[in-house]
């Protein structure tokens, strides 16, 4: 044997080695329909997804399994594995009133305002939270977007719950449960944000309820503060024409957007949640600002408020996910139960059956609301060095069978209760349709009891119109 | 003791006597929250329906109960009880091509017409309808009004499975499966329907296909044979532009609707599905002649083919139910699923978000569609009398919590999979959402190594334009 075949040898034992040499992790999922959502869209069969701790380390064909050994492993036989999905727009406590008082005209203000002031505490916005945590969880919404009162109460949930969310704690100038003005409310959220700056899997924000609803100097110290604080802030935008009404008095004929961008409150923090009532040009802002968009399908045409012109929007390259709305609007918070709708609604806005073809409202649910809330370098695909959030959606379901595109099956067949698996943070919160980390039933009581509360003191009383 | 007093007491025990007696039943349904459906849309908390063999024999609250020894009890701990769900419109067995090139232009002529010519066959009838029946029975589905091929293999997939069908088998004037023309095709019906039309659950219908697809002459003679015979027809009616082109140049200018009026091809044996391009005039003559119209909305705008005006419809007294359409257009098979858009998108048309309320929604999808196939005396409300198709809908669901208002959380909240327990012609078919007449597994596998050969014949070769 010569030396030069001899050091050949060694070469190819070390390689062969290397490569069969056994790596840890934490948790393999494997035998998926993997939509990767990343840049490419790759769907790899019989595939493998591998995290170590909080994050994907590998994904690839059924060949990756053999190379780790992970403490806990999935066999999903086929069925879709794919990026958790990031409901962009929600309040989710308000799920204790879901059902109540539906189709009231002008409902915001002759309605919802009116029940809130009277039954929105501590209590009610932790127990709405926690049933909100449940349902999404189980309906596969793994990030969340948050809008509402005593925001740190929801954030216990959240970080008891597992998942993860972007907590927005509401400014408004009138008096509200947990604040009597805006200068109230920005205080109690810049508090807020500084308490839980630093926790792994929640992000404080601003929630400036609309523009019609603060001041511009409130509107602009905000603004201000979220980049001083590095905080993202929230706006319904563009949602009503009470809204248009007013911001055009305030200006003198300016669109909401426009104003916004002229006060110097339009920027890469923003999320703006629905963009109906917009044209070209606001399109165009909304682009040059780097703002996301929150769509709201259900929400905005339960209220017949129209339809958002989202093709455009994509076509211009806006930011924009999908969102569900409070549950008082939607009413159910997974935009898994959107997915149809959005791909439907818009064919016939569009007068246009092969407008918002499934993969891209996939994609807005996936990478697209990643990329709505400035958070595509974590989230919104399963690519190596992402955060470990994953679901897997049965495909056995018989609405689900059979699947000659996962895309189609997903957007056209699938509703939230098809999710099978739900992973946030590289941790199983959901098996099976179990959740691990709650007790659901116990949830669902105590938002029950609650509701007979509302029963006795709201609807009993006849204080709050009908 | 007088003698009048004596009287009084024998006739106070014999009351009593008479009431506490126990009856007979087969099934109960006790602690339900009941939506009866009935005229005054009765809704009974702690409510009992009881069942003696196929009919409802009792519907009241939980005194009734006490009334009654069944064979059978069902405790549903405050669930929704309600009529079964009635499917206006379905092609069952084209499950097996479900999620196939969904968004296709011109798909019916340029994608579903060679597809069927290549794939149609007993075997493939009988697969897909089995996986429909299944879909339907989790659904909450319990009568369903099909049009398809081989129409005798549905037929004996229901007679197994337990379910409720209307089954119309297609007439239409260029070759098909199971026939070479119209002719073909009306013998085929015919055989049919003297086959079936003693059959306690399934009722033999004519379906000739559209009017653009027939002859006037067929038409015609499937109006007189269906009065002969007493069979349902079945139709495809206003939905698309090549119809409304080439009826009107077959007319010189007429409607479809005013068309077949014009030929003596309505009247109440006719369920017309679509009816999406009908005038005032129009509508009026779908009243006059008592035409049952079955409402598709998730196919009509996934198709970008527009809304059907209903509210319209309704105000005028015309006969409305829901449906889906078949799989390859809604792409599920349940009307629950299709509650939420029907409610939703009509606001959206009206631009009124007080149209098409929860309870509208929720009639069409009950008593609506048992008169849209006119069974209105058979089936549609728990009364007694009627057929006990009945379901029941799971309450403690995180999207169903609270329920102020049941049907804003049927039509707002649900989906199929929350149907819990379903009950055709007094016989539980589905116990918990598990199915009690069929193998579910097994029925899903074989649908998907059908869907395999598709991939190979059809998909493979590039057969059929993608």
């Amino acid at each position: 044997m010569s030396f030069s075949k001899s050091v050949l040898a060694l070469t190819v034992i070390a390689a062969s080695f290397s490569s069969y040499a056994i790596k840890d992790a934490s948790l393999m999922i494997v035998d998926g329909t993997i939509l990767t959502m990343n840049p490419q869209n790759q769907v790899i069969e019989n595939g493998t997804v591998v995290v170590k701790d909080n994050k994907i380390i590998a994904v690839g064909g059924s060949e990756l399994a053999k190379e780790y050994k992970a403490e806990q492993v999935l066999n999903v036989d086929g069925d879709i594995v794919m990026p958790g999905l990031i409901n962009t727009h929600t309040h989710a406590s308000m799920t204790v009133f879901r059902s109540l008082a539906d189709d009231v005209p002008d409902r915001l203000h002759r309605y919802i305002f009116p029940l809130e002031s009277k039954m929105v505490s501590r209590d009610m916005v932790r127990i709405g939270a926690n049933l909100g945590n449940v349902e999404m969880v189980k309906g596969g919404v793994t990030t969340y977007v948050d809008m509402y009162y005593f925001e740190d109460e929801v954030a216990k949930t959240v970080d008891k719950m597992g998942n993860r969310a972007i907590l927005g704690e509401s400014v408004i100038k009138f008096p509200v449960a947990d604040a009597q003005n805006a200068d109230e409310g920005i205080a109690y959220a810049v508090n807020f944000i500084n308490q839980y700056k630093d926790h792994p899997r929640i992000t404080p924000a601003f929630a400036p309820h609309a523009p019609y609803t603060n001041t511009t100097e409130h509107l602009q110290k905000i603004a201000k503060l979220s980049q001083e604080l590095d905080a993202p802030v929230m706006i319904h935008l563009a949602e009503t024409d009470r809204e248009q009404e007013e911001i055009a008095k305030r200006t003198g004929g300016k669109s909401p957007v426009q104003y916004m961008a002229d006060i110097g409150a339009l920027n890469n923090k923003v999320i703006a949640a629905h963009a109906i009532m917009v044209d070209d040009k606001d399109i165009d802002l909304l682009k040059k600002y780097d703002v996301g968009v929150a769509h709201n399908m259900s929400a905005n045409i339960k209220s017949a408020k129209g339809v958002a012109p989202v093709t455009a929007m994509l076509e211009k390259g806006v930011r924009v996910g999908l969102g569900t709305d409070g549950p008082m609007s939607s009413n159910t918070l997974t935009t898994m139960n959107e997915l149809g709708l959005v791909g439907k609604v818009h064919k016939l806005a569009n007068k246009d059956r092969s407008a918002m073809p499934p993969i891209t409202v996939v994609e807005m649910a996936t990478m697209g609301s990643a990329k709505a809330i400035h958070m595509e370098d974590k989230l919104g695909s399963l690519e190596v060095g992402k955060l470990a959030d994953i679901i897997v959606v049965d495909t056995k379901s018989p609405n689900m069978v059979p699947m000659y595109s996962p895309y189609a099956a997903l957007v056209y067949g699938a509703n939230g209760s098809d999710v099978r698996h739900t992973i946030v943070d590289g941790n199983v919160l959901m098996q099976d349709r179990k959740l691990l980390t709650v007790d659901e039933a116990a949830i669902i009581k105590e938002a029950q009891t609650f509701a007979g509360k509302v029963r006795e003191s709201v609807i009993a009383s006849g204080e709050v119109v009908k």
